[in-house]
Parts: C-alpha cells; sequence; structure tokens
C-alpha cells in the first residue's frame, strides 16, 4: 500500500519505505549518554535489581520514547544534559510499566523472550518496576525542573489508570470506540505525550511550543498503539516483534474487534462472546478471527484510524521551525504508519 | 514491664502506659485537611479505583506516617499547607506499598480484613498502587520544593530496593542481624524518615533540623518494626491488629528468628529449616516456634533492640527547640515500645 501520510522526506531510496534511519542517526550522540544513565542508574548492591532491569532493557525495544525527548529538547538548539536524564526517567518509567504489566496480564512472553515475571516471579516484577519507578522520578529531581516534574507525574498517574480502566473493559466485546481511545489515550500516548513536552520545557521554551509537542506525542501515540493492534491481526510488517495473535489469545478488546463486532451477524458475535468473553478457543479460531476482522474492515478501518492519528501528529510540528529533528519526527509518524501497510 | 524508655511525659494517668493521645489531638486538625486530600485525590472516573483505596484507607491504620509529617513541619511554626499536601503523599506512598506487598507477599489478609488483591485481583493491587504512587508524586510537585521531592522519591526507590533484598533474603535462616537490619531500614524506616524530613524542608528549615528529624525518623521506624515483628511471636499487647503468627507460616526471617537460630542446638535448627526453609508446617509448631523463640531469648533481646533504637531516636531530637510538637514526638517512641513491654 505504500506511506498514505504525505511524508516524502521519509521515504528512502531503497524501495519507498519508510526509515527511522534519520532519527537513529541525529539521536545516537546523546542515546550513548541516555544507555550509560541507564545502566548507571541500574546499578545496586542487590543483585536481582541489575539483572531483572538489563534483561528487560537489552531485549530489544526500539526506545523511541527516550529518543523523542532528546529530539524534542535538541531541535530548540539545547545543550545541556538535563534532556539526557528526562530521557531516561522515561525509558525507565515505561520499563516499570511493562514489568507491571506482565504481573497484570499474567503474559509469559515479552518482545519474544520470556517475561521477567517468568524468570524472577511476580515479586521481582513488581518490585523491581517500583524500584526504576523511583530512580525515575529521582532523575527528574536532579534536573530540577518543576514544570518537566509535573508532566512526568501526571502521566505516571494517567498511565496507572488507564490500566485500571482497561482492566474493567477487559473481555467485554461491548466495549466502545471512545472506551477504547480512552484506554490507549491513558495507558500509551500519554507517556509518548510527556517524553515529548519535557523537550522544549527543559530547552526554556514556553507553552506554544510544549503544546505542540505535547499534541505530536499524544497523536503519535494513538498512531502507534492502533498500528499495533493492527499487526496483531495480520499486519503485513516482518519487524513485529511479537507473534500475530496475542491480543486474540489474551482475549483483549482491541479496535480490529470493536469494529468487526459492532458490524457482525448473529452467528459472528457468538463467535466473538464465545472467544473473548467465555475465553473458550479451539484449532481454528484464530484463524477465523483474523478473517472475520479483515471482512469486516476491522483491520483496514483501524489502519485509517492510525493514520488519522498520524496526520494530526504530523500537523501539530506545523507551527514550529525547520530542523532536522523535526523532519526526524515527521520520518517517526510515517514509519509507525508504514510498518502495517 | 512499663516503659522502658524514660519519657514520663509520655505516661498517662490511668495505669503509666504510654498513650498516642496528646500526638493524635495535635495533630487533628491538619489531619482532618489530610483526610480531604486524600478522599479527594483518590477521586477518578474509573470506579475500581476509590474503591480499592478507600477499602485499603478505611482498614484503620494509625496514619503515623502523615502525623509524623504534620508535626515535624508544625514544631517550626509552620502555617502553610504544603505539608498536608507532603503528608497526603506520604501516606499514599505507605499505601501503594502495602498494596503491592500484599501481591509479593500473596498475603490474604491485611489489618484484619481480606488483603484488596482478595477481593479486586492482583491486578488491581498492582495497577491501583501504581497509580497512588503517580498521584503522590503529582501532590510533592504541586507542593514545589525539590528538596523535599528529592528526598521522597530517593525513599521510594530505596523502599522498592529493600523489599527486593528482602525477596533475596527470605526463608533463610542464615540471614544476619546485619542484612535484616538492612532490609528494615530500606523498606520500613525510610519512609518514617523521609516523612519526618520533609516537615523541616518545607518550614524552611535548614540541615541541622532536617538531620535531627531525619535521624529520629529513621531510628523510630527501626524501633516500630522490630516491635512489630516481636509483637508477631506473642507480645502482650491487645491491639496488635494482624494475628500472632504471620511471620511464622509466611516463613519469614525476621529479627527474633534471628536470634533463636543461632543461638539453637542441632534439633531445634532442624526445627526452623524444616518450618522456614522447608516450608513443612505442622499442627503445633507455632506453638513451638514461640517457646523456642522465647527460650533463646529472641523475643526479649528484639525488645531490647526496639530499646536501643527507640533511645536513639529520643536523643536526636535534643537539639530542637522545646514544643508540644516534640513532646509528642517523644510520645510516639514511648508508645511503640509500651506496645511490646
Amino acid at each position: 500500500m505504500g506511506v498514505v501520510v504525505p511524508l516524502e522526506s521519509s521515504l528512502d531510496q531503497s524501495g519507498g519505505r519508510a526509515s527511522l534511519d534519520r532519527l537513529l542517526e541525529l539521536s545516537a550522540p546523546s542515546m550513548r549518554d541516555v544507555n550509560t544513565m541507564i545502566v548507571s542508574r541500574t546499578g545496586s548492591d542487590v543483585t536481582m535489581i541489575p539483572e531483572v532491569a538489563k534483561h528487560l532493557i537489552d531485549s530489544g525495544g526500539k526506545r523511541l520514547r527516550p529518543i523523542l525527548t532528546l529530539l524534542c529538547a535538541e531541535m530548540f538548539g539545547y545543550r545541556g544534559d538535563g534532556h539526557v536524564k528526562l530521557a531516561a526517567s522515561v525509558e525507565f518509567m515505561h520499563t516499570a510499566t511493562l514489568l507491571h504489566d506482565d504481573v497484570v496480564d499474567e503474559s509469559d512472553m515479552r518482545r519474544g523472550k520470556p517475561a521477567a515475571r517468568m524468570v524472577w516471579g511476580n515479586q521481582a516484577s513488581v518490585l523491581v518496576g517500583d524500584f526504576l519507578l523511583g530512580q525515575a522520578f529521582q532523575m527528574m529531581v536532579e534536573v530540577g525542573s518543576l514544570p518537566a516534574l509535573d508532566v512526568l507525574s501526571r502521566a505516571s498517574a494517567v498511565i496507572a489508570e488507564g490500566e485500571v480502566l482497561q482492566l474493567t473493559t477487559a473481555k467485554n466485546t461491548n466495549t466502545t470506540e471512545d472506551d477504547y481511545l480512552s484506554v490507549i489515550r491513558a495507558k500509551t500516548a500519554a507517556l509518548f505525550s510527556a517524553a515529548c513536552e519535557v523537550g522544549p520545557i527543559v530547552a526554556g521554551l514556553q507553552e506554544t511550543e510544549r503544546a505542540a509537542l505535547r499534541s505530536y506525542g499524544m497523536n503519535l501515540g494513538l498512531a502507534f498503539q492502533l498500528v499495533d493492534d493492527a499487526l496483531d491481526y495480520g499486519g503485513t510488517a516482518k519487524d513485529l516483534g511479537k507473534d500475530i495473535g496475542d491480543d486474540f489469545r489474551e482475549r483483549k478488546v482491541t479496535l480490529p474487534v470493536i469494529l468487526a463486532y459492532r458490524r457482525s451477524d448473529a452467528d459472528e458475535k457468538a463467535f466473538w462472546d464465545r472467544v473473548i468473553v467465555e475465553g473458550t478457543q479451539d484449532h481454528g479460531d484464530l484463524e477465523r478471527g483474523i478473517a472475520l476482522v479483515r471482512e469486516r474492515q476491522g483491520l483496514s478501518d483501524t489502519i485509517t484510524r492510525a493514520q488519522h492519528y498520524g496526520a494530526v501528529a504530523c500537523d501539530a510540528l506545523d507551527g514550529l521551525p525547520a530542523s532536522a529533528q523535526k523532519d526526524a519526527l515527521l520520518d517517526a509518524v510515517a514509519f509507525c504508519i508504514d510498518r502495517v501497510t
């Protein structure tokens, strides 16, 4: 299908696919500092802490969130090192969320590796998550910016609130699109938004730039999550990082299912209620679920929704001065959408 | 036995037992504000959050930690409301720890009521704990004191580190007294210490007063935990709030056991290794455990250790000017020790 969000700058030479190369290259020098910071702040005499942290941090996430923080400060010419600590804080908050999520979801795997809770137990996942959150706040305090602390602490509470909301909507096929958007706005997009907004804050910018990047991050986060949801029902991208069908097996009601369900006939609704609500899944059910999601345009419309938020994210950057970092942020949107189209 | 820490001010008229009356009376006006703050900050459209929070907050803890914050600010004539938010933050941090502890310990009961995880599941306990932590940091940010944020965020990481350390020492009868002190210093005393230290910080005092109250809180916290450990092996107080023998059944290696074990003969060591390390517990084992802890002076020496830390806590206040609040802090130490003697 190619790239839909109109971003020529994001097309590389090799075949028209969006690439994160420019973003990775631009952020590489500061990301080295972030990685050093992460290693030093997961050090502890309590050996289980660096072990668990290393397991998760090494497991191959793209570290998009801390990169966003770096670029959103450096695009305004910021030259200090506060953004490095804030970027590491953002990654710690994200890692803590993953650790706690695995306990909440009773996940066995994370990014194709055994979840930390399978290796060290639920106990270590809960507590090392708490430790990382504590370290995140300490780093923020060291940066000394109360507005940045405000944005990130607010995100921390909102993320948890979103996860609780998700519990109450879980396994419920009557979840509305609006309910679902409330969940992913809180549990995914809020941290993207905060990660971006602390960039202009630490660089000393005011509300105009903060609002632009807050909006960019929020909408990129929504697009990112929707693409992730679509990929789980058979997106064509190869760099999936998790198996197709995880959400189905875990009976998660994501947008592809929400859309398919409300467009279903009685027979199909009975199928969804059995596999999601009752949780009785037989051989061949995943394949039928994928087929139904496609037939009812649940997949294509989820992708269309993601493109919508991607477009809003790009437009949010309009008022900001041209810079290599701004181009890289546009690349991030195109790459995100391009994973699934 | 009566009061050992020599604090005449803590003896009430009725029979020489220490009382918290004065402390509760002094802190009552501001505690009303703290309670209002707690209720308003556990509000959420996600109904499970106020439910879980109310369950735990209503379950009858003494709220000693937020009271300490209030008194440690008001003893210096502080008249603002920053200490109310910090006190609520401290209580939220404590509540979050309890929620996560229940998941980590797989506890069925908390303060004589079903643990939140038994009512709403591990998931809600993890996530509502995270929500409360996020809210705690938001309140701290609103107070706007970076030094207070520094103290409390550091405590947050230290508490989690202590809990992880406890995992690694759990069910290990060879735990040393020093190992155990490291655990309780981190998991219990650090929050008492931080709760006290933020009082002089918000009141605008400097390092001398901060150090005095930091030390008071740390040593009170150690005494408090040791008394709790002793009570679990048969302290005589009636207001126990949890059943005797919980630690034994959960195979926790607390100081009474550590002391008894190292003084045991081979037969007794075999008993402890069976009930704690292997976890095979039969009818009558709890009674034998309690008897052994008493015979080997594990109980009396734990109480002696608690008295030692209580005395250090009182001495830490020496340089501070006389005030009703200072007297109430001395009462708290006497009351703590008096629960078990």
